[in-house]
């Protein structure tokens, strides 16, 4: 677990850096935008990566306070605030998923070279650092055994939905579409 | 705390079944998307909604279940259950703010009478619901000493902005983005 919390710590003091940076380049655009959509859209992506931004400087000291636990037995899902560190990181996941979206969505609008450069590093250390995420937290939701079920995993079933190393084709957005189509949202409830 | 939970109870109900409402609304702009821009779009305001509904089905038991509750000394910090409990309130309540958002994004662009007369009427219901559900945790984080700090607070200093009975001027707006510009990020960490 300590090394997990290591990778953890790295990841997530990495991602506040970066919602800085991202934020300080959508500030100017919010403040000179030219009509109301415009002016929402960049405020409401803003306003989201600002909540991120403070959860995490909750969960960064949470994550350090771990690193300084010696017995195993604090890892364990009958300690209340272990409870709560796997709660806030099966949050903060779900928090890069949705950075590496924002990046995306940023990407189509801003492609002058500084900012396009700037967002495409972003881009590339957030999506590895969700994958890595993801793939310590089935590890560690298995483990303990938290009963935890991931709302997302029907979009990557067939494809990883924001993997951009192979160019995903129409087809595959349409088979995506169509998959689902056979989710229902009542089936969560 | 009873009468709040009972308002709670109902302000999560009602906006789970908004959230499907419009994710159905969603689906098939999703899947009859003309360009990559407008698919990502919408597909990540999809998912977002979908993780929202996710967390809601735990949240909206868990209200449940506090309703049961005889004891008032259970409402205490030091009931760790009830810690979670208004963890998870504090979250939802950002939740709804960026319901509204996603709803007023909508608007801009679902703008038939059939699809705008439901997003008006959601937004409606969501913004009071907002708006209860912020002067209750105001009430109750005070009560309970809870140390919680509100990253938006900020953002309506002089202005709710997400208020619509009053049309704000641009000056508004940049009093406003003046306003964001004297908020530091590092202030926060």
């Amino acid at each position: 677990m300590q090394e997990k919390l290591k990778i953890f710590y790295h990841i997530f003091t990495t991602t506040k850096d970066a919602i800085e940076k991202f934020m300080n380049m959508l500030d100017p655009v919010i403040q000179n935008a030219t009509d109301e959509h415009e002016r929402l859209y960049y405020h409401h992506i803003y306003e989201e990566e600002e909540q991120r931004l403070s959860r995490l400087v909750v969960l960064i000291p949470l994550i350090s306070k771990f690193q300084q636990v010696n017995d195993e037995n604090d890892f364990s899902p009958t300690n209340n605030e272990f409870n709560r560190l796997l709660q806030e990181l099966n949050l903060e996941k779900f928090g890069l998923h949705n950075f590496v979206e924002h990046l995306d969505l940023a990407l189509f609008r801003f492609t002058d070279a500084e900012r396009s450069s700037l967002l495409n590093s972003l881009r590339e250390v957030s999506y590895k650092d969700y994958q890595l995420v993801k793939q310590m937290l089935i590890e560690i939701n298995s483990r303990f055994d938290t009963n935890y079920v991931d709302p997302h995993a029907h979009h990557d079933e067939h494809h990883d939905h924001l993997d951009r190393s192979t160019t995903p084709t129409m087809d595959t957005h349409f088979a995506s579409s169509k998959q689902k189509k056979g989710f229902t949202v009542g089936s969560l409830i």
